[in-house]
């Protein structure tokens, strides 16, 4: 080869454990999850009636690494280890001195990095005697991946997809009913919390909250069904660390190691599975890199949220999370990367924040289509919305070094393809897409949603 | 790793040459291309107004192997080698003795085996210094591989697509234009082609053939433009060996060999890049493989068609190819598998039929379905409808080996994904699709558009 771009692993090198975070931070001085009722923290045996025990074991472990089990190693070999391009071509066409990384987790059944923990999320909840999953999905990458992951063990899926984006992507309903789930448009009329809603206001588009709440509802009165979800929380962050243990193996193969490291954030569970690996080589002793988060000026979560004590859920079922957060009511505007837009993040997001391990920034939708096309047409690879956002971020640092004159490695995360994502493309070019900027007005109006909480 | 289920080559073990199966074939009776105006056999020479000289050499050479030059090799880097299954999850489900395996192409930026003859086409125009390239596509899978590789290169790509696709698969359409390409509904006014076809019928949907006629006159009538295509021609199923070569060496990592090779059949190209490398081992004295092409009912080219001089497209602009064909006037039925819906098919897949080295059969889209959507559920690719075509022959193949108690191993191509194929699945899951055989008289009426042909 004249000029290696793609850094493969082996299947052998598929990581045996899954990096908790939690072990290398300095303790919090607060709890992250509480009992909305008590103001308690919550424990891993609080948790054991909505998931399985290795995995309330997990989302409260101070352990560095969780074992993989084999079985779900071996689903994971389906399109595991994903690989690491170096992006030659984008660094020709913008002219840069700057050495561009990014992995690539569109090679993945469902195309993005969602599988990573649907699969494991399935077969803990296989092993507790679940014979399904019931969960929630905005744009549909995880409940797609909740369905392939649940097909992959004979269990059924039942998927609470948001009303609008059930509507405007008839297509992810598809795959999932593919793969043998059952897509419901949120809210609907089978759960209580979707009834509230529907007599306040038949025509409500839905969002990610209420969705959740009908998920959580379905699950709490169906013992032999398993809630599960894919993002934010302590476990799903660490199963994607798989991303980012491949990511430090295949920089070293690229004889590199990345002085910036770009994500884009909703949930969290892209940003940490890709970056978590290098913050934790950082903390012990390693060396020090950038993060940058880059999440929807549309939902800016991290860069105008406040760090509060929230639900995840509309209807308040679930517990309260120390996170930042817009408020539990806050309905972002209808941005094409679905999967940013969430009012919260994942708790330990929010921690290395404090800790200034990673920093924020926020941007509009359209110079994300941009980068995005951009990409494509240097890269060949069309991103997924959502991953757009990375790629903004990147190229951004990477002009940057250009007006520096200052070579560094950029890694980002493509966190998936577009292929699903086509209709939003065709608008981008149609020039009927806007920025659709957060409100002040409603930001501020949703932050009044943000429960008082007292800390026992 | 409990059972291994991938076999995993290394960027280094991509092939350093496509390979020529005409080197190993007898001596053939007849020509295989002619001047429609002559009859004369068109050699290297004759081709050159069409092609660059290096495609024009391999279109006519009796070499085995051409060698694949870098720059081509480090594009094929971005997804290939493609990974080989086994298929265990689907052995499981069937409760057959078969060990199935199957070779992935859906990992290309676009979903489809298409850009390995893509990227070499959009090279050697670019050396022959064509700043663009003109080619047709049906449901788009050729389309949107044209339209990456060109930008690969930093040409320009028009594509003109069958109108009723581009009308049904606004997404594909939107593919294209996101890496850059011009995507023109066919018959247009652009050519005297399609100006042609819209004076007899204005609401014409169009077919593959017409397509072919615009794309072959734009591509005269500009000299700085090249044409180039998608199946069929001998050059384009040589670029697809570099499927069948890897495969040899994966099956030999998986210690085994195939009994069977099952390949959808369209214009071939598939079908030749897996089983040709397969044929030649056995032309050469190795092992003997049975191979089976499964075609659409809707299109039985290789089951109901003659062997015959024909032109490949309806405006017949190019020259007459000998072939397996339906007659140039022949419209398919508008099944799914939009790649499979061609009257006529490559020389060397009708070669390889007469020497007995293939058979072929015939299927329709509602047992495809159902093979695909049992595959989605039990391997977690959902497979494009052309796809399917081999999926059934191989699980036809491995119940017969339950039925015989015999274990073989069968190996099929997954020529691609199905991400741009939702509206089918939504269709086959709602019972709104029909097996739409092709009918016996419109076969009989299309059969007499085959040109009367005297060699000289």
């Amino acid at each position: 080869m004249v000029e290696k771009i793609k850094f493969q692993l082996d299947e052998k090198d598929i990581p045996t454990t899954w990096y908790n975070i939690v072990a290398d931070l300095p303790d919090a001085k607060d709890a992250t999850v509480l009992d909305p009722a008590t103001g308690a923290a919550l424990g891993r045996d609080d948790l054991l009636h909505v998931m399985p025990k290795e995995l309330a074991e997990q989302e409260t472990s101070t352990e560095r690494e969780f074992e993989i089990p084999e079985p779900v190693r071996q689903l994971y070999a389906q399109w595991r280890p994903s690989p690491l391009f170096r992006a030659r071509r984008l660094e020709k066409a913008l002219g840069t001195p700057a050495r561009i990384y990014y992995k690539y987790e569109g090679v993945a059944p469902t195309g993005s990095h969602k599988p990573n923990t649907g699969i494991p999320q399935a077969y803990y909840n296989k092993l507790a005697g679940k014979t399904g999953l019931v969960t929630e999905t905005g744009a549909g990458q995880w409940g797609s991946a909740a369905a392939l992951s649940t097909a992959m063990f004979g269990m059924t899926a039942k998927v609470f997809m948001v009303k609008v984006s059930f509507e405007q992507k008839p297509y992810r309903r598809a795959l999932m009913e593919s793969f043998g789930a059952t897509c419901i448009p949120s809210p609907s009329i089978e759960t209580a919390a979707g009834r509230a809603i529907l007599a306040e206001d038949p025509d409500s588009p839905g969002s990610l909250g209420i969705a959740t709440s009908e998920a959580l509802e379905v699950a709490m009165q169906n013992p032999e069904l398993g809630y599960c979800l894919g993002s934010a929380a302590n476990h799903v962050l660490a199963h994607q660390t798989v991303i980012g243990q491949e990511a430090l193996l295949q920089m070293a193969m690229a004889d590199d190691y990345p002085d910036i490291v770009v994500g884009c954030s909703g949930g969290g569970s892209n940003l940490a599975g890709l970056s978590f690996p290098f913050l934790g080589e950082q903390l012990r002793g390693g060396k020090k890199v950038r993060v940058i988060a880059v999440e929807p000026a549309a939902c800016p979560t991290l860069t105008k949220g406040q760090i509060a004590y929230d639900y995840s859920d509309t209807g308040r079922l679930g517990p309260l999370f120390r996170m930042h957060t817009l408020g539990h009511k806050f309905v972002p505007p209808a941005v094409h990367a679905g999967g940013l837009r969430a009012h919260g993040i994942g708790p330990l997001i929010t921690r290395v924040l404090e800790e200034e391990l990673i920093e924020a920034t926020a941007v509009g939708q359209l110079e994300c289509f941009e980068a995005g096309v951009q990409f494509a047409r240097s890269e060949g690879i069309l991103p997924a919305p959502e991953s757009t956002h990375a790629i903004r971020g990147a190229i951004d640092e990477a002009i940057r070094c250009r007006e520096e004159g200052q070579s560094r490695a950029i890694l980002f995360g493509l966190s998936g393809h577009g292929h699903f994502d086509l209709s939003a493309y065709d608008k981008y070019f149609a020039g009927q897409l806007t920025d659709e900027i957060a409100d002040e007005a409603i930001l501020q109006q949703a932050a009044a949603s943000i429960p008082e909480v007292t800390l026992l």
